[in-house]
Formats: structure tokens, sequence, C-alpha cells
């Protein structure tokens, strides 16, 4: 919609926005029904006064209700995050903020008795969704894209990038730490042959990974990290640390060494931000991944020292760029088949949230790490690798 | 010499090691006067009191006086530190060690006004021991030691693997900051065709360096880092962070940020500690590098966020144990030479200093990291690469 259309609600629209959110959105070169495919083309008045009255959330919910829109949102985040306005606007917002802020520094939101939030909400939405939208692996993590012409390569790339990584030799005992389909899990039992322990804390994740990896030795449980005994050669975690809050990476290292055997080798791939912060996105939190946390490589590196060594960091953020566009295409082209499931707003919810995901990496505020740690003992120089 | 030579000397220093000093050691398995390579070998007493009234800078003097030796200096050191002997002695000593400390926090031993101090102690006490005790490149840093044979196909490595992760192109202006006697920048002005500026505090160095690297478009100068201006595609640091001081990692990396192209790379190649701890050694401090300070990952994370972007991240620290006992072979093989114009305690204090330290790194407290930093604003993903 331009900004010459004259129909009266887009006069509301424009009339709404206070002088300081046209000047804030003009640092990144953002209008309010401007023409340009990163422009917000708003389509109802209340847009403006959620954002302008509950920041992230109210954008956010604003858009699931169809209230505004962008041609290109994946551009429209990249601007807004390269420029900062999320945190700008914080400024003008800053009590609901702080209450926000605030149960995350009094409350352990990731507590064992709370661990299990994300499996239901998240990932026990329904297997079909993450069916449709992820590669035939079920990788729903970043995929390795050097190299790769579409997400499938891309994620089999990166499935065998960790697996020799992790320098997996036949027999090893393997660990998955989140396993989600079982997509790594089986990878690593059908090409290394060796014997893997995957653990989740989603239902709907077991009973498929249990099934996907049927006829290999391949032992999936429903179990929190931190219950864990035994001794691994290796332990591998994907995507997982982005639920285990800052509270408790002490906990997390501390469990990953002490089932590590001495000559191990520990794989954690994860997001990762730019800034050490303590709270998440609030919009994020409510309707993506309930207590989700984004490490610092500065806090990563406070809860590993003196713990595990840090033997390799490998940084390929732009490709979750990549993979969550690629997912954002086959979730899109496969929604007929979803559409008499979840209704219209559930589709702007996941349509917003990989496009502000594809936005943050763009913007680098976001990173993709994969970090390679061993233990003090162990005696051999490790050998970090990288696909040619 | 074994416990049971009977001359009256050896008695004293038995009988003058104090009970909690011989349990101390024996958490390591190290016996005074034992039999084993990495056992100690006290020759007169004051070694003991040395040792117990001023800790590591007592017992580094002792051993330069000659009074006690270990016929694997090597093995002592990686014992003693895996143990964490030297870390437990100072509570026995802390006073003494806090007066050490307190002089790092309160003052910024590495200002621009005493940058020049490490140059004139230890790089300019004579190129005649570096051109012995180096390779042929005169890589006074970390060699990479996977594939290679000798000291000098390790070197050759390392410079190669440097210019690669650069991604160095014809016409670059690659900027070295800390150069040494310019073996890398020789190499890369060489092999990859880019123009070359190297800054060094040391005029021995300047001197050397510009004299190797005649006839190729390699500029040398004798300036602080933190006076420089213009704009490079890429920036190197090799073992030049380690003079750098704590105060001043916000302003050295603002430095490579100001310096370094919106799309450029820079590669620092440093020691680094798996503690965060704000002393050096004070032996080394001494004798080896006056206001030397080596970072912990988190410092560095803490120092790069907001600013420059982690890429990648590999530690070859073992590769370090190596270079330092090759380094002692040639310096020791090259003695004959030098004994004209450095006397016997200078011979021991250098053989301490590169078997204390190789003893770091093989226990694991010492990491040698090659990092790659960007600019937020670079538009591509930068593809990391191992040698294979």
């Amino acid at each position: 919609m331009s900004r010459f259309n004259t129909q009266p609600y887009i006069d509301n629209s424009l009339s709404n926005a206070p002088e300081w959110l046209n000047s804030l959105l003009g640092k990144a070169d953002i209008e309010i029904n401007g023409r340009r495919p990163w422009d917000m083309q708003v389509n109802d008045p209340r847009a403006i006064d959620m954002l302008t009255t509950r920041g992230s959330l109210g954008i956010g919910e604003a858009y699931m209700e169809g209230y505004w829109d962008s041609p290109a949102l994946d551009q429209f985040f990249a601007r807004v995050i390269r420029h900062s306005l999320d945190v700008r606007i914080v400024r003008y917002l800053r009590f609901r903020y702080l209450l926000h802020q605030a149960r995350h520094i009094l409350f352990n939101l990731q507590s064992p008795e709370r661990a299990f939030e994300v499996g239901e909400q998240h990932y026990d939405i329904g297997n079909d969704i993450f069916e449709i939208m992820l590669d035939p692996t079920m990788s729903y993590s970043c995929g390795y894209w050097d190299h790769a012409k579409n997400l499938e390569e891309a994620q089999y790339n990166k499935l065998d990038m960790i697996c020799r990584k992790l320098e997996l030799k036949p027999g090893d005992k393997l660990l998955d730490i989140g396993c989600g389909w079982g997509g790594l899990a089986r990878h690593a039992a059908e090409h290394y042959d060796v014997k893997v322990t995957g653990i989740t804390i989603s239902r709907e994740q077991l009973e498929l990974a249990v099934q996907r990896c049927q006829g290999l030795p391949v032992n999936i449980e429903l179990v929190d990290y931190r219950e864990l005994d035994g001794e691994y050669d290796k332990i591998v975690s994907v995507g997982m640390f982005e639920h285990v809050g800052f509270k408790n990476y002490e906990a997390y290292f501390n469990t990953a060494k002490k089932l590590l055997k001495p000559d191990g080798l520990f794989l954690l791939h994860t997001i990762g931000s730019q800034y050490t912060s303590y709270r998440n996105d609030p919009w994020v939190d409510k309707y993506i991944f309930p207590n989700g946390y984004l490490p610092s490589m500065k806090q990563i590196c406070e809860a590993t020292e003196g713990r595990l060594i840090i033997e390799d960091v490998h940084n390929f953020g732009m490709d979750y760029d990549k993979t969550l566009m690629a997912w954002w295409e086959r979730f899109n082209a496969g929604w007929s088949s979803l559409s008499d499931r979840y209704d219209q707003r559930f589709y702007r919810m996941w349509k917003y949230y990989l496009h502000c995901f594809a936005g943050a990496f763009r913007a680098r505020r976001n990173q993709l790490w994969q970090l390679v740690l061993s233990r003090p003992e162990r005696s051999e120089q490790y050998r970090s690798t990288r696909p040619v």
C-alpha cells in the first residue's frame, strides 16, 4: 500500500505515529507506508498503538493480527536490528522491559521442573509443521551452506562436518544432548558406526526419533540432561543450549565434563548473541521459545573457564539467514496442507518468527557457533577441521 | 644427585625443606633429590630458602644461580602446573603476591610511555640469540606442527596458514602489528603479492626486518600501535597481544577496528591463559617479558563484544610445547657461539624460560589462539579454513 493511498484508515495510521517513532525508523531508512520492500505497511492504526505501548511484544502481536505488513519482512528486520531500533525503543518503554528482565534475573526459568515447558509449547506443536518445513534429515538447526546447492545439502554437510570435527571412530559411544528428531544420531550411527544415546525433552520428538532410527544402535530417552550418568567418548549438543539459560551454564558444562572421557571431545552448536544481556525478546519468549536465552561468547567462556578447554570455534551465523529463508519457502509452499489444522494467525506468527530470526543473523547480532571443547586432561593436540 | 649422597650440603638441603613443601610437591609426585627425570635436585640449601620465602621469583633465581636443577625441567614444570603447585604455594606467600598483583591493577604497565620497555629489555637483547634459536624465517611465535617434520616446516606452515585464513589477494594492504623480524611480512609480500606495513617497538627488530624484506613492498616502522592511521584490507598481529595488557584491550581492538576496512579481516595470534587473573608470573615479569600479560578468552570476548565479531578461533597450544622444545635444542646446540657474549647465568635463565613455558602449554594452562575477527558491517560469510 503506498503512502498516496487515500483510504481513511491509512490516514489514521499515519497520523497516530509519534514523531519520535518516525525519526527512529528513519535511522534505518524505514518509512511507514513507504514504497520500498522493507518499508512498514500499516493496515490498522492499532499497529502503532501496540508498538508504542508494548514494544517488541506489541509489534509482533500486531503483525499476527494483520495490522501491518512488509513485502520483505526479512529486510525490514535486518534494518531494524542493524540499527538497534529494538534496543533504542526500549528507552521509551523502559519500565515494562525492566519487569521482563527482572523475571530472568530473579527466577531460574530453566530449572529442571520447568525444563519440559519448551518441549510442550514449541516442539510438541505438531511434527507435521516440522516435516513440511525442514529437510529430510529433520535438522532444526543451522545448515552449512558453503558449496551447498540447497537445504538438503546444507544440512547433510552440517551433520557430516559435526561427525568429522568429533573424530568419530567405530565403536565410539556418542551422547546427543537435545537430539531433536534424531537426524544427527541416525547420520552418526549409519555413517560412522557409533553407538548413540540421544536425549530430548519433547514426547513428540522422542516418538519420531525412535521411529527414524529403527534398526540402528541408537537409544533415545526422554530425560533432562542434569539427570544423566555414564561416560561417553564424544558428546554433541545441537541447538539445545539456547534453552539452557545463563543461570544453568555452569551446571551444563559441569554435566558435560562429568559425562566425557578424559580424552573425549564435546561439540556444542548454538546460536549466540553479539551482546551479553539478561533478557530475551518478549515476543519470541511468549510465542516461540518460552524461557529461551541466547548466550554471548563471554558467557560461554566464563562458564567453561577452569572446566573445559575451547579447542575450536567456528562461526557461520550468516548461513542461518539462508537456512531460515529456506525453511520459510518450504513452510509457505506447504501451507495448504497445514491450513486445516492451523489458523491464519498461526501462519503469520510463524512467518514473523522465521523472518525476524533471519534478519537478526543478517544484521550480525545473532551468531551461530560450533565449539569443540575438551577436558584439560586430554593428552593429544586436537586438530580442528573445516570442509573443503 | 641421588638422595643417598652423603655430602653435608645435601643433608642441609633436605633438612631445610619444610613439611608443607614436601607434601605440596608430593601432589605432583615430585621429590626433592629423587631419582626420576622430573625430580628436583637441590645443590644448595639456599634453593629451598628462596622458594619458601619468595615463591616463583625465588625458585627461578635459585635456578639461575645453579642452586637446584632437574634432568627434565620441562616435565618438572608440566607437573607443577598441572597440579597448580605454583598457585597453591601462593597461599603460603600471599602478602608478597598481593603487592605484585596490586602493581598490575593500580598502574597501566603497558601505557604508551612504557610500551618500549619490553622492546629494550627483551627484543633488543641481541639478534644473535634469536638467529641461533629460531628457524630461518625468524618466527618468534608458535609453529603449526600438524604434518610438520621440523621447526622450519612448522613455521612455514604457520605463516602460510595465516595468509590463507586472511584470504590475502594481490594488491591487498596488510598491516602487521608487532612484525618482529619481518618473517610474516616477507612471506605475505613474496607469496601473496600484498603491500605490507609492519610495525615494531624494537630497534633491533626494525633493522633486521628492513634488511630481510629488501626489494619487497614492505614498509617497517618503529611506532606504537595506538599512533597509527590509515585503512587496511587485512590486519595481522602475531605474538604481540601478550604485551598489550588487560587495561588496554579495548583500546587495542578499537584501534584494529578503526584501521580495518568494513569488509576486512583481522587475524590475532596470541598466547592465552585458561584462567582469568590479573598478574603475570613474577619471575617471567622480571627476567623475560616485563609487563607481559596473558589474556583469558573471557577477557578477549569482553573487549571485542560490540566491536568486532569473532569469526573463528583455532587453538593449537600443544604445538607451542613442541616449538619451545625445538628452540631449546637449537639454543643449546648453538650455545658455544654465544658463550663469549653471555654468561652461565644467562644460559640458565634462558633454559628456565623455555622449559617453564613448554611445561605450561603441556599442562594446558597456556593456550595458543588464532582468532579471525571481522567488523559487523562485513556483508559476506567468512569461511574459515584449516590446513589439510
